[in-house]
């Protein structure tokens, strides 16, 4: 049987904190369903590695890192000590777009136990995931300014999309629509107002929907979309969106359903050619990093992505099923939720339910 | 006194059937402040219009209400029988456009006796303005497409920020901001991501808050804005965003506050060159169309705050003042508030508080 190998990057704050008890859960899954993995521990992709080297990672990152089965990240950036252009773009957006991770995937759940700010919404009502475009669209590096400290000055950026970055993240949407019940996609667009790029993104949909017989699929402009995340989140099923509308509908949505700070995320290259990224949707928290008071679920659930990405659907689905146990059992819960355990106490409880 | 000449445009759908309403109320409004108002209706910009002489608009509409002090529009488009980009950019988005109405601004209020998916929250605790770019932004008409049906086909479309056109929204923001009793300016960014544009904006904002030492600002990247749309309301007083931003803030706020049915908006040019237009958030809603139950009280709303525009500060309280009062005694509301009354009624009941 094949043993996995996972680059363990626990990065900054509470990535560090968090990261013990997602490899103690990931340990006590793989041994109760027969999974063999290796952690490997890397500390770049850090504050502290930066100050020492004045780069975020070592220049063969990607000979240290890009045979890996996946790679299990913590959280990045420091905005008071470092740039989130030299932190951000110097690791996790440096490997969405050199390990072609071109799918940023979230689910949005109502989870037993978690307050949502939507009022009548109960468990099982909310439970969709967000597929992401994650390298190309609205993040370009295509742009300019001209004259500057002028009147005439002015500032432009491309909005770039191709048709085979287009139609893979279509596919992966249709694919995931299609292997759920509902079968239901829907695609974000402003093709009213966003005239040029987003009428080719509906004119993809609507090809790639015809490959798709068996799922049904609508398409809302962005602006009452997210109007609609709040208003009617048992609407949607899949929800697929370029690079920026994906990443605000994977904010909002977590949000919606009281998870932002437990919702897991996975940055994915569905060909397996180069490793995925998994990671919880939380930054690296420099308020309450050092306390050991982070909640360690979104690091947990991250892992449970990870192992489904890896074929191993039962032993990252007795993850999921042993976070909803240990949520919906209201006497142990970190800060965030009302709780006053702490992150090792958090993350054993989830490790007994396993 | 000067006399308004407001120019009605009542447009598709549900607009025809809340307009009346909307005029009733400005009508005893401006008798009861002594507010002079002419109204010349316009059947323009409607769907009817355009079977009859195959465009939206005549060619000669600005000369016909380029001189009005305002625009009353009720809404506009019908995607069965003409698509968007005939109906919108051939009528709403020239206005903004060629009568450089280059703000945007809507409420974002949680009003007595309308039910907020949000839980918790009561009337008081949410009171904030979207104020939005209107012009330029992701809105642009920069772009094109490459190697159609090829693999290497690839769609660009610029995003574009003037110094004018960034400076003059921001000016209008850190105004109204200054002008309120918080004053507390939010800016949508998203910089981390939006590596050339979002920057500038950025920049911009710090530049002209120094010229605002009395307004508190701070700044969100879109993501966590939206989510803290639904998380935090209370934490805003006034919002700004591009073009692209603006928009679907503008439509998540009143979505939080369950007033997308009822909320107005104001397409306005500050120094008065053109008239401005102010209109309900709502479109044209072909599903309810033509049975007398839309609400009209967007359209009203809409009303108050083309007469604050012109000046006429207290006659435009007096109608906010009339829906508040109207929508907290319940027994009295149209369908999608629950209640049964039709257009006509609940237009009269508004005119008879004000
Ligand atoms: C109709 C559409 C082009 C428009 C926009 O996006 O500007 C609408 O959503 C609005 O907010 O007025
Ligand atoms: C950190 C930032 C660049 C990033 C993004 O916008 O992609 C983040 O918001 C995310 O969703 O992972």
């Amino acid at each position: 049987k094949k043993q996995y190998r996972i680059a363990v990057i626990p990065g900054d704050g509470i990535g560090k904190e968090v990261m013990p008890e997602g490899l103690r859960v990931l340990e006590v899954a793989a041994k109760k369903h027969g999974v063999s993995v290796q952690f490997d521990h890397f500390d770049f992709s850090s504050y502290d590695y930066y100050e020492k080297h004045g780069q975020m990672m070592p220049d063969d990152w990607k000979e240290k890192i890009g045979k890996h089965d996946a790679i299990y990240f913590g959280a990045v950036g420091w905005p008071a000590k470092i740039p989130d252009h030299v932190s951000l773009w110097g690791s996790l957006i440096k490997f969405r777009r050199e390990f072609d991770q071109y799918v940023n995937l979230r689910p949005v759940r109502l989870m037993p136990g978690v307050p949502s700010p939507l009022a009548n919404r109960k468990p099982g009502d909310i439970d969709f995931w967000v597929v992401r475009e994650n390298t190309e669209g609205e993040y370009s590096s295509v742009g300019g300014r001209m004259f500057p400290d002028t009147d005439r000055e002015f500032v432009t950026q491309q909005t770039v999309m191709t048709r085979i970055g287009v139609d893979r993240i279509l596919k992966f949407a249709f694919e995931l629509a299609q292997s759920r019940p509902k079968k239901h996609l829907t695609s974000a667009t402003k093709s009213n107002g966003i005239s040029i790029t987003m009428p080719y993104w509906d004119e993809r949909v609507e090809a790639m929907a015809k490959t798709f017989p068996g799922v049904k699929w609508d398409k809302y402009h962005i602006d009452i979309l997210t109007a609609n995340f709040v208003l009617h989140p048992d609407w949607f099923d899949v929800v697929v969106g370029s690079n920026l509308f994906g990443d605000i509908l994977s904010d909002l949505g977590p949000a919606c359903t009281g998870t932002i700070g437990i919702a897991p995320s996975g940055n994915i290259n569905p060909e397996r050619n180069f490793p995925s990224v998994f990671e919880p949707v939380h930054g690296s928290a420099p308020d309450i990093a050092g306390q050991g008071i982070a909640n360690p679920i979104g690091m947990i659930w991250s892992g449970a992505m990870m192992f489904e990405h890896l074929g191993e659907k039962e032993a990252g689905k007795s993850i999921v099923d042993a976070i909803e146990r240990t949520l919906a059992e209201r006497t142990l819960r970190t800060k965030d939720l009302g709780g006053n355990a702490d992150t090792t106490a958090c993350g054993k409880a989830v490790a007994e339910m396993v």
